[in-house]
């Protein structure tokens, strides 16, 4: 099968890179507006050629000549650029084409496609799988094995641009799970937005705190490395994701905030039996992420 | 050398390991007051014996008796339970004992021992290495490697007591940084405590939302695992810890929050610029972490 990758950092890098080390990929052409990012996925081999001019030149008539033969085309680039972008590549879609997004955020993109005459070629999907580092150096096979890809709004996709994304969805280790969209995004901003925000703020009140990097680099092996390394994220990425889920991830963070005031509350009371019923109650999830449950824990896989 | 380990957890447990392994000592003692732990110490053989009518079972006198012909007695419980035992032990050392805490704030267990006649045998530290696990089968070699250890008030340690940890936590990797223990609690809130806050915090948030653990389970890949692994921690070691650096760590907390309203202001108000001014600031965790500046972050090391 022939591929089209727009976007070639972490995500669209790391699926390129799978789909060509195992043969399902035939072609695989890739375009990136950041021309060293383009140049370096070429040079990686990641894809095989790059669009435009040069490396990270195009525009939207230039994309559409270049990803003409292009059966699927998956898109890999920040959740404000894509629901720009998705919309405008879906309306050019030649009838045989998939189109496939992986961003973070699900209610926008599906809004922004809703009602095209081409929607049914679109599959909107979230690899649950990621690093702190970005770009197409850090692409990597493996990234996907074992993780969760979600399909949003699936009965809004045809059955077949839906097998494509299932068999290579599946191909690259990951299980399938189907979701509406706004339950993703209700979902996701807990478990994974509120994280990141949890994180960069960690990073800020002690980089703000601590003027002196050795301190900080001699006290990080006391916990703060793990808490703080998503705060490693990109900026570029990260910001639309925020503000395309700003409903859910500020409730959530109400609820965060509420749970702090409420440790601090304890700390300054005292309130030891307080304390410890709360710590006991959040070391439920060494069960969950342990998968102690593992055989327990039933999936709603899709296995057609 | 004989060494008695009072305490016999992840970081006892580990201590003890790692003096037996490298053959520095010749006999080590134990004792803890869960049996269980006990005597899986010995089992483990992490231990020699341990003290008591059996496994768990002492008072001071005991104690006392059964350490009287130890030459390093290293107290690795709970710091509500160290400040209150360490000063009475502290008062039944012979002249040629030397006793050490390894416990997570200092201020506490140094205000106690101020003072006392026995005072320059003892040391306060506190080694930067631990992890989410509790308990002697946590306990391994190599947990210190490439740590730092923090000896607080020096001044107040006999050149001998302090010659014995600095050969000890040189030995087991680690490189020794000397701090006023008001100093270490403050900086170590930062770092550490409020880690833990952080994430013991999202980790209830999360769970009393997402009742459907296969939910949690199959979305943690995409960053909750990082930032929630501290909140497997353990509720008898903690709750201690919060409640001896309140003052502290209640200052931490409301900075931290501050930095959680900033966040969700700007992403209600869409303010992209500031948000993304933000991450970029928190992203330079990622140099100081991975220590690019490694060869420049020049470390006070004692080297005595």
């Amino acid at each position: 099968m022939k591929v089209g990758v727009i976007g070639l950092g972490l995500i669209g890098g790391s699926i390129a890179k799978e789909l060509k080390h195992r043969g399902f990929a035939t072609k695989i052409k890739g375009v990136d507006l950041n021309a060293a990012n383009a140049k370096a996925a070429l040079e990686l081999g990641l894809i095989d050629e790059f669009a435009g001019d040069g490396p990270g030149s195009f525009n939207l008539n230039d994309l559409i000549l270049f990803l003409e033969d292009i059966e699927l085309i998956i898109v890999a680039i920040p959740v404000d650029a894509a629901r720009k972008f998705v919309p405008e590549i879906l309306d050019h879609l030649s009838s045989k084409q998939v189109l496939m997004d992986v961003g973070s955020t699900k209610v926008g993109i599906c809004s922004a496609v809703s009602g095209r005459s081409n929607r049914k070629q679109f599959v909107a999907t979230h690899p649950i799988a990621g690093t702190e580092n970005s770009g197409p150096r850090a692409a990597h096979v493996g990234l996907f094995e074992g993780k969760i890809g979600i399909v949003c709004d699936a009965e809004e996709s045809s059955s077949e641009a839906l097998g494509i994304v299932q068999k290579i969805y599946n191909m690259l280790g990951m299980r399938i799970i189907r979701m509406d969209s706004a339950q993703h995004d209700q979902h996701i901003s807990y478990v994974s937005h509120l994280s990141h925000i949890s994180s960069f703020a960690l990073a800020l009140t002690v980089l703000d705190k601590e003027k002196d990097e050795r301190l900080i680099f001699n006290m990080a092996g006391s916990g703060f490395e793990s808490t703080v390394r998503l705060a490693k994220s990109s900026s570029e990425m990260w910001s639309p994701i925020f503000q395309q889920n700003k409903d859910f991830l500020a409730k959530a963070l109400d609820e965060y905030i509420e749970r702090l005031l409420a440790f601090k509350q304890d700390i300054l009371e005292k309130n030891d039996n307080s304390l410890k019923m709360m710590m006991l109650d959040a070391n439920r999830v060494r069960k969950i992420l342990d998968g102690q449950d593992k055989n327990e824990v039933k999936l709603d896989l899709i296995d057609e």
